[in-house]
């Protein structure tokens, strides 16, 4: 930003609390440096009327498969690999991955984050597995790209993670097949030399073992301990298919859950469990100590499953959202059939909201400030606070699904009757991007 | 309309399929009176270009109850009512209903045919049961309620069905309670000389039982014979609820479809049940031969549960939809959701895909042709073919949603990734209602 800005709604969601009428000042540099009730006496000469507007912190998208946008609407009929199934799905989208060359995936990138930007996310985790070359020879620069997903980013204007995926193997026993070679890197040692490299080059960077199916014992735990020794958020695909269940207990003895529970993951550890579908009482226990990224309308569309969320929320849990596939890039859609799906699992309904908050509450800061803290940006960005960035979005209350929606229901109505449709404009580092 | 008009759109999904090209001809009275891929050297002078777009029928959302549009986002707390439930969710809801005057619901219906207008909706099957003052005194015009939702949905240009519902009693052996005494005619002879009042006034009726809860045996059975015998659409809430059937099967010995099933309900009767959520595989069998509506939006909402929509599929049963609540207001989302439900119901992917037709096919059909045939107008609306009015919706295909997706998946990619977002206008019998 070129000077000092003021932003002034009659809504705003503002470090947690719904408030009306809100002023937030933002720095040259994009941080936010005071907020209040009213426009002071000595704002800049520069303050920006939102109109009737509600303003909320910036989505954070924890888990995201750039790439997978372009198969959306590819897989809905059946055909060719009778998508029936995740499966089937899977190799649907193994097709695509298989031979996408660094401009193309640049390319899909730059759509999916636009969406992203439109959806009033400004903060994406990228689950990024597609590295090497389609016969898994490195390219030139062997984070080429990770950094064509960054530079999406950056055309784009949204923050990004790179969750950088450590893959080893189809499964126990099993090397890699068809488009995982791209996926591998043959080694922690050349992984981490990777990533570090990728670091070097300015990018944020988290650790990420796909799956406990993709990842063998030795290499998760050398893993788990170097991202907790290094403060980097750590994520993982977890118990989305029984089969993934099955496959453990037969290798390890107990479940991914209880795996990564042996090995540390929970403690001390930043670690978010991707879907976390289906888990036992023990695993739910675990669970507890860790962040879920639930992603609820990609675990619809691949017949994944509805999590036990409540009981989750209930151990201890902090849940983030993704949109994963990206066939819908909406955070509010992911928290609204959170909820939701754990209303049709219990036929029970109001289920996730945390102590003293409400689901509504409850859900936005998991779609935000969580989101932010699963991916290592915790007081950077989630929330709309003196010392954080100005990443938010505007949210048009002139919209029909608005009207005579009473002030104090504004947040239940778009949380759990809404979609990102309304989002009208979106900022980034102060800068508007959407 | 003042003149013979042509529409042209590069998409369109005319009578059931999805072409590249088309042409639609309307007549003065607002009928289609031709189809084809190209502009025909004969066509009227007036032809409407309709840009980058696919058009559709208008959707037919067969089970709307318009006055819940007020509690949008005003159930979704503890508090109050402690709303952790279906019954709950219906006490919050009764105070609303409990104390409306007809200005009031007026505008209340005004406001959410409005809504539907903008996502494309073109008729409205209204269940209405909020037919008399406060305390259960008719209006001065019995029909004074009804007669305020037909103004409503004409004053939006709308096509409106009245499913007037019948109601005698909060259960088995206890009258009706609270504001169930507005709902109440005191008889079914009074009720069937209000409804004929109200078709001579011009509205279009139908006969709506409110459920095998709400009315008794003897009741039923005179209600499904009039419907049979004056061809009018017959519509019932069905099992919803666990508690539903177990007092049915007290009172009865059956379940409530088995009920339907005994007084002929099934058999030339045409039948829609609305929810159909808790049935066994009896009740699957019987409703193969009837229609069922389906509002999974709402039935999340209100913590109902997943019904099992790909055993009825397959027994027969044809498939609509409704925004029921109008929490929210989104056939693509009803009809979306449906499909997402099965999935995650049975862990499979496709599921409700009809013999020889896609599953974006078999919910658009369900979402169109099939809500105006449970509404009894089936020829009239529902399909964009010649005879038929020019009720249609125009969907913007330069939305960013979808950006890449290739021509042949644009059906796939809106019915199963997609909103009501992108309808950027809509005709009813026409005319430009949005």
């Amino acid at each position: 930003m070129e000077r000092r800005t003021g932003f002034f709604a009659p809504h705003a969601y503002l470090d947690g609390r719904h408030v009306r009428s809100a002023y937030v000042e933002v720095d040259e540099r994009g941080i936010i440096v005071r907020t209040g009730a009213e426009i002071p006496a000595d704002a800049p000469p520069h303050v920006v009327d939102l109109g009737r507007a509600l303003l909320v912190p910036g989505f954070v998208d924890a888990h995201s498969h750039a790439f997978q946008r372009l198969i959306r609407g590819r897989t809905q009929r059946r055909g060719a690999h009778d998508p029936s199934s995740f499966w089937s799905w899977r190799t649907a989208m193994y097709d695509v991955a298989a031979r996408l060359d660094p401009d193309a995936f640049e390319a899909a990138a730059t759509l999916v984050f636009r969406e992203m930007a439109a959806a009033g996310i400004t903060c994406v985790g990228e689950f990024h597995y597609l590295h090497h070359g389609p016969d898994g020879t490195p390219y030139a620069d062997p984070n080429e790209m990770s950094l064509r997903a960054v530079a999406a980013a950056r055309a784009v204007g949204i923050r990004i993670v790179m969750l950088e995926v450590y893959y080893a193997r189809a499964g126990a026993g099993r090397p890699p097949e068809g488009a995982q070679v791209r996926f591998c890197d043959g080694s922690v040692d050349a992984y981490l030399a990777r990533i570090e490299a990728l670091a070097d080059a300015g990018a944020a960077v988290g650790i990420a073992p796909h799956s406990v199916r993709a990842v063998g014992r030795a290499d998760l735990a050398r893993l788990v301990s170097h991202a907790r020794d290094r403060s980097l958020p750590l994520h993982i695909h977890l118990s989305e298919q029984p089969a993934e269940n099955e496959a453990c207990r037969a290798e390890h003895g107990t479940t991914p859950a209880g795996l990564l529970d042996e090995l540390g993951a929970f403690d001390g550890c930043n670690t978010t469990c991707v879907h976390a579908t289906f888990l036992d009482a023990d695993d739910v226990a675990r669970l507890g100590r860790a962040r879920v990224c639930l992603c609820p309308t990609t675990e619809a569309d691949l017949g994944d499953g509805l999590p036990p969320a409540g009981p989750l929320l209930a151990a201890g849990t902090r849940f983030c959202f993704g949109s994963d596939s990206n066939a819908i890039v909406d955070l509010v859609q992911e928290a609204r059939l959170a909820e939701m799906g754990e209303r049709l699992r219990t036929n029970r309904r109001l289920c996730l909201a945390a102590k003293g908050r409400t689901v509504a509450e409850t859900l936005l800061d998991a779609a935000t400030r969580e989101g932010a803290a699963a991916l290592g940006l915790a007081g950077t960005t989630g929330r709309l606070a003196a010392g954080e960035a100005f990443d938010a979005c505007v949210v048009d209350l002139d919209d029909p699904m608005f009207a005579e929606v009473p002030d104090d229901a504004l947040l239940d109505a778009w949380l759990l009757s809404g979609t990102a449709a309304p989002v009208r404009a979106t900022y980034v580092g102060g800068e508007r991007i959407h």
